[in-house]
């Protein structure tokens, strides 16, 4: 395998922080690595790999010589760095919703649609946390019995929202125990021990940008038809790390509950937790700084013919964006898309 | 109006007291009152209507010249006790599954299905909290639409499962905060900071029996055929009170938001709460203590040609338990049916 220069865009946020860890768990091969920040965390000292580095604040220059640079800073930075990086003949491996859906930009899952990084013209996205463990789950069973339509309740934790919102728990937690009164800031509503049927902005349809994500992104990964029924209700609920879904899916072809576990106890980064007799399925506490993705709740779906529901969760700072990003750098290195 | 001698079964539980609370609110005439519960908590003390009453231990003769019985002691209990106030020419109004699913049984929810009052024998069954809620949001819109097709996804919160877990979830939850280690009992998991995919025992089919509740219970309440495809996903989310519910629904007619709205904005026992501009929709905190089942996120289901989705919450021991249960009892004593 060839070694990269890579680069870090981002590297002090929630997200960041995991690449790091996650870039040494998979051993990716580097030549030389920098740490990048906006202007504010420039200067602070990070650890790496035994040596100490100081993160620099990113500019265009930045990315000189960079091979790889796996981006987690917000759409506005992507956007901002993006075209300098390929300009400079880089790649970037983009954690935000800038170029998800530009017809130019594959939108890849490391195990589910690999093939696609081959199509790359310098970006590539990484899909939104609460897609990602839902393809894990779906891409073997659409290639088995073909999605015919999809029905999503998300349970999302709030580190999807970043550190601001994860100590936002915490304190409010702490304030409505002790009664006393908190001002939400990272939410609209007051998070603690509360449910708020909102992530990210609203869109003229009615629904929110997050679950647009999942509707738009669900089909350009698994290279669906526009018009396959998909539909998402996003709700955020007091839990620091894990996104669970609640999903109802109807396929082509008949399934079983047998039929769908024997496929998902083969699929790539998948762990069937399902033994009902025994209280066993997934729950989030227990999925958080996990790699893989949890189904439990496999069942027989009572609104469709040939349906299944199941429940599922993952880490969604793992596999829903650190854990992705840098299986995608990996693949790229390793199969010199640089 | 006739006034009735009433009697709360279950008058120390976390339903119970809610219960008197209503009795007052809705000035549900009697002669005489008395409040029983288990040998347990015989003895408590407890004011109701500006007077001091203490709890008597239930037994047979409890229910001696007693018209009306305002049930919530649980399942076995109300078994045992039933056919002893039957006997005696009484009325029971329960709040357990006991008898929901008899065909002899009315299971009426006040405002959605009253006219099955008149065919009791004896014995009135309340539905469980999250078929209520979600009850008096439907039964307007199957009029209306006629419902095809229903997927639910629920957030429920502890107080579904009584004092216990409520506090459970104030101590683990602190127990979580700082760092220290909690063995659940009130849940299979703890559920601080969590969600648990099983509410009540699992069936055969891999669904819980609360998820089964919903699928048969709206059935019997909305009169819907036995064959018509509904399905059910139940969560405990880590919320003091109030229950959330998901709701995907495929219609037989046609609908639009605004119809769909419209109806609901004319609905008995509902409030629409529907500006996603303003970031006004329903959350469990701000519906907890209060009467309605507040709908919001309403907007045209992706999944269905003819489809609406909605967010739904309410207090899940006032409508969902408490207030039935003494709307019910008031209903049978204006309409003399005891």
């Amino acid at each position: 395998m060839t070694k990269a220069n890579l680069a870090v865009l981002g590297a002090t946020g929630v997200v960041g922080r995991h690449i790091l860890e996650i870039l040494k768990e998979l051993e990716v091969p580097y030549n030389s690595i920098k740490f990048l920040s906006s202007k504010k965390s420039a200067g602070t000292k990070l650890e790496f790999d035994g040596k100490e580095y100081t993160v620099e604040e990113a500019v265009p220059e930045s990315f000189d010589g960079v091979n790889v640079v796996l981006a987690s800073a917000g759409g506005s930075t992507s956007k901002l760095f993006a075209p300098e990086i390929v300009k400079r003949g880089g790649v970037i491996i983009d954690n935000s919703s800038a170029f998800r859906m530009d017809k130019d930009v594959p939108l890849v899952i490391a195990g589910v649609n690999d093939g696609d990084l081959k199509s790359h013209k310098g970006i590539i996205a990484n899909p939104n946390c609460s897609t990602s463990q839902l393809m894990l789950a779906l891409e073997p069973l659409n290639k088995a019995f073909k999605i015919k339509r999809l029905i999503v309740s998300t349970y999302q934790s709030v580190s999807g929202a970043g550190l601001k919102a994860i100590n936002e728990l915490k304190e409010s937690t702490k304030a409505s125990l002790n009664d006393e009164k908190f001002e939400p800031s990272a939410f609209k509503k007051d998070i603690a021990f509360n449910c708020i049927p909102q992530i990210d902005i609203f869109c003229d349809n009615g629904y929110t940008n997050e679950e647009m994500k999942v509707v738009r992104e669900t089909k350009k990964i698994l290279h669906l038809d526009e018009n396959l029924p998909i539909t998402c209700t996003a709700v955020r609920v007091p839990v620091f790390v894990s996104h669970s879904e609640a999903v109802d899916v109807e396929f082509e072809l008949p399934v079983t509950k047998e039929s769908v576990t024997e496929v998902l106890k083969n699929a790539y980064g998948v762990e069937v937790v399902d033994d009902t007799d025994n209280y066993v399925y997934p729950v989030p506490t227990e999925a958080a700084g996990k790699d893989p993705v949890y189904v439990g709740r496999i069942r027989k779906c009572l609104a469709f013919e040939n349906g299944i529901s199941f429940f599922c969760v993952a880490d969604n700072l793992r596999i829903g964006a650190a854990l992705n990003t840098v299986r995608l750098a990996k693949l790229v290195i390793e199969q010199g898309l640089y």
